[in-house]
């Protein structure tokens, strides 16, 4: 736990190294996959469960790898809407990484995919450093975290090459102005996509499926 | 960053001397301290804002400690508030430690305050890990962050003799039962205590303060 100094020249390029072995796997299987980051409570679950409802419709299946410190609450989640999907309990650890991913690739039915979101563990600090492996990197905010979650997370948002902000549904009642955190992204990454959704309703979800390829 | 092995007793050891050595310094200025734990957005600064008002208004005097991985958001509304207060950026680090939070004690104006809250880093996972030297540890979470982020979590709830269970007020609009993480939450930690609040309102803060034995 908090064991891995990404200063570290030869972890980071081991790291790197497993993430290329996930992906050239996932590429052999024909699967694309998506790193889903975000604060706990930021929706990413029902975003996920929204992408995986839309591109279902026409036939496409879609997996999930669940990652928490503790717990199979989001397994379960996924599992109930029809994915077949792993729970990854990183103990202490406060991300995923190419690794733990890869015993998770073990375990998936990959033959019977063609989609694959990884939900990292809930929060906006350690998934920032550790490549997976996967094709992008999304992260999901919620507009009831307040308006300067951006600003003070600048790394996993540089890194991130779209933002979606969730729950925008209730940014009236929270007093919140969504425009805020999508001005300081752009900010950050200029050429960086961000989408507006209500995860549950499916609300921008469509707008979101399109960006990332996804047939629905 | 990431680079503290805490399995390493040795390491602990010396988390918890620098921890020792805060509280000693504490205790010498007659300054309670109280390490403000909890997820990005669930209220830890309105929070801290609200009890400080509180005890204001009986001449106590509160500084603030604000950790974030990046940005002065915080400080600002601390010092706004009228408290004196010091901006910790952990860089890449996802928690405070005893050793950043004794650099701030030698900047913050100790013979000025009596009361000193602690904002640690936004997250559920690696604040749990490490002994600051404060009086009682608190952990604030958000309705807004769904039912199921105490199962997520237990180490952090194992540890911390304090839950807040903030917005409250959303609860309805959300669909989210409060008395889920409440119950989860007393099966973790059965001598724990439970407040329900609207942080910027001041909703159940006279409870808390009163369970904090802040005069007010």
């Amino acid at each position: 736990m908090h064991d891995i100094d990404m200063n570290n020249e030869d972890i980071l390029a081991q790291h790197r190294e497993l993430a290329e072995k996930n992906e050239k796997l996932l590429e052999r299987h024909g699967i694309r996959a998506f790193n889903v980051m975000g604060a706990i409570g930021s929706g990413k679950t029902a975003l996920i469960e929204a992408l995986a409802r839309r591109v279902a419709g026409n036939g496409v299946k879609a997996g999930a790898v669940a990652g928490d410190v503790a717990g199979n609450d989001d397994q379960q989640r996924f599992q109930a809407a029809g994915l077949p999907a792993i729970s990854l309990n990183t103990g202490s650890d406060c991300h995923l990484d190419a690794h733990l991913l890869g015993h998770s690739l073990e375990e998936l039915p990959l033959e019977e995919i063609e989609l694959l979101f990884v939900e990292n563990v809930g929060n906006l600090v350690c998934p920032a450093d550790f490549p997976l492996g996967t094709e992008r990197d999304l992260v999901v905010i919620s507009v009831t975290e307040g308006e300067d979650m951006v600003r003070k997370h600048p790394k996993i948002f540089a890194r991130s090459d779209i933002v979606v902000i969730n729950k925008v549904d209730l940014a009236d009642a929270i007093g919140v102005d969504p425009e805020k955190p999508r001005r300081d992204y752009e900010g950050i990454n200029p050429n960086g996509k961000v989408f507006f959704t209500v995860a549950p309703e499916g609300e921008g979800v469509e707008e979101l499926a399109e960006e990332l390829g996804l047939r629905g």
